[in-house]
This record gives C-alpha cells, sequence and structure tokens, in this order.
C-alpha cells in the first residue's frame, strides 16, 4: 500500500499469498453440488504448492467426487494487518500408498487430527490475496473489508 | 454430548444455532458459480431469525445476483468448546427505502464498515451446527474436527 492512495486494500502476489498459506492451519473449504455452495471448516497444510488436508469418509468427502471443483479461504487479524488469501482448485482423494506415505511425512501434519484417515490435496488453478494495514484511522478492520 | 458415547460430536438444535451467530461477527460467505465455490470472508449480523450482511457493488455483490444461494458458515473455540454453525438460505438485495432504514437501525450494525453502501439479507432455509466440548483427552481440537 501506498499510504496517499484511496483504496487501502493491498493485492497481494502469489508469493505473498503462499507465505500466509505456509503460515496458516485453520481455513474454510467451499464446494458446489448442484450450483449450490457447501461450507466447511478444515485445517490444512500448504506443501509444495499444493494444499493438503485430512478428512474421513462423510459427506464432505463424498461431496468432493461429486464435484472436485473447490475454493479455499483463510483469514487473519494481525497487530499490523488483516489479510485473507483464496485458493481456487481441483480436489482429489490421494490413493497410492507412495502419495499416502509421503503426505504422512509432511511436517505440522500432526496439526491435522489423526482420526482423519483420507488424505486430501488440493491442486491449485488460482492463488489470490488481500492486505490492509492497520492505522489509526481503521483500528477495527476485521477480513470483511477486504472485499 | 454423554461423557460415554464414542462420538464426541454434538448435534445443535436450531436454537443453539442461533444464539451462536447472534454472538458472532465474522463468517465465510460461501457461493456458487457455474458450479464452481467462491468464498469471502463477511462480518454478519443475526437479527430477526435473518442474517443481515453489508457489501459493496463488487464480484460479491454480482455473484450474489447470478445464484442467490448461498452458505454462511461461522466457527469458534472457547474454553469449554470448539463449535461450527452453518447457514443455508437464499441472498437478496435491500432495495426499499424502508428495507433499508429498517437495517440501518439494527444494533450492532456499526460493526460492519460504514463504507458498504448495500445490506444484504440471507432468509436461511436450514441452520444447522456442531460442537465439541474439550477435555484434557482433545486439548488441541480445532473446528475442523467437527466434520
Amino acid at each position: 500500500m501506498t499510504p496517499d492512495t484511496e483504496d487501502p486494500v493491498e493485492i497481494l502476489n502469489e508469493e505473498e499469498c503462499w507465505k500466509i498459506l505456509s503460515d496458516a492451519t485453520l481455513g474454510r473449504l467451499a464446494l458446489s453440488i448442484a450450483n449450490e455452495p457447501e461450507i466447511y471448516p478444515i485445517n490444512f497444510v500448504a506443501h509444495g504448492r499444493k494444499i493438503l488436508l485430512r478428512t474421513n469418509p462423510g459427506e464432505k468427502l463424498f461431496a468432493l467426487t461429486i464435484n472436485e471443483n473447490v475454493a479455499l479461504e483463510t483469514d487473519g487479524v494481525g497487530s499490523q494487518s488483516v489479510w485473507s488469501v483464496v485458493v481456487k482448485g481441483k480436489a482429489r482423494q490421494l490413493d497410492s500408498g507412495a502419495e499416502i506415505e509421503a503426505a504422512e511425512k509432511i511436517p505440522r501434519q500432526q496439526m491435522t487430527s489423526v482420526r482423519k484417515r483420507v488424505f486430501v490435496e488440493i491442486v491449485p488453478t488460482s492463488v489470490s490475496g488481500r492486505r490492509i494495514h492497520r492505522g489509526p484511522e481503521n483500528d477495527e478492520l476485521t477480513a470483511s473489508d477486504l472485499y
């Protein structure tokens, strides 16, 4: 942000988005079934420019098999800024033994529940993000002010 | 939750969901455009068994005019429990002067940015929620563990 522009919203580049994604653990996953949205809170790990999450057989996984297109959002409020990043992409369940073994070795994987037995990978088709730097004049910003 | 059941996830009734919704201010709104999901962080107010939010002319509002079906999720982690509530419903922009005037009088409306000039109302078709009570054995729960 340059201080003299009117719009305080800064558009993040891909590198900045991935930095935020790699620091985040909680997001919300949006799916679309018969052109109606579904949404779930999820833990995820950003790794190798992909997103990895764990789930169990159930409605979320079933929804992913019907429509692989997903949008994952994570946001946060820090002392200096407010941000939101959205990854759009295609989700698929990891099914080969080698893939699952590799996924299990990814650091921070312990942050997702071990009770969830299925790995799902999101291969991004787009990554976008926004940030507003907080100041005296916009002290009560939330992620909602980004869009 | 009864302590001796195996599944720690408690399904919330509608009353409990509205209590959580009325205490919340930040959620994420999922939309579906051409059967692909979109997701935005939003501030909202629960009022009279409806959800009210403010936005500006832009891609989010445009998306709502293409497909009125939305899903709004809010979640949180407290000292005692972790919860998530999802409202599915139909969104529409308030357009009459009387409606807008009434919306502007709703308490806590100041929590959404005054820079956002358009009111959108979500009339719910379903409200659902889940909660897990935290205990020594599940100290590191997040909302992701609910689904």
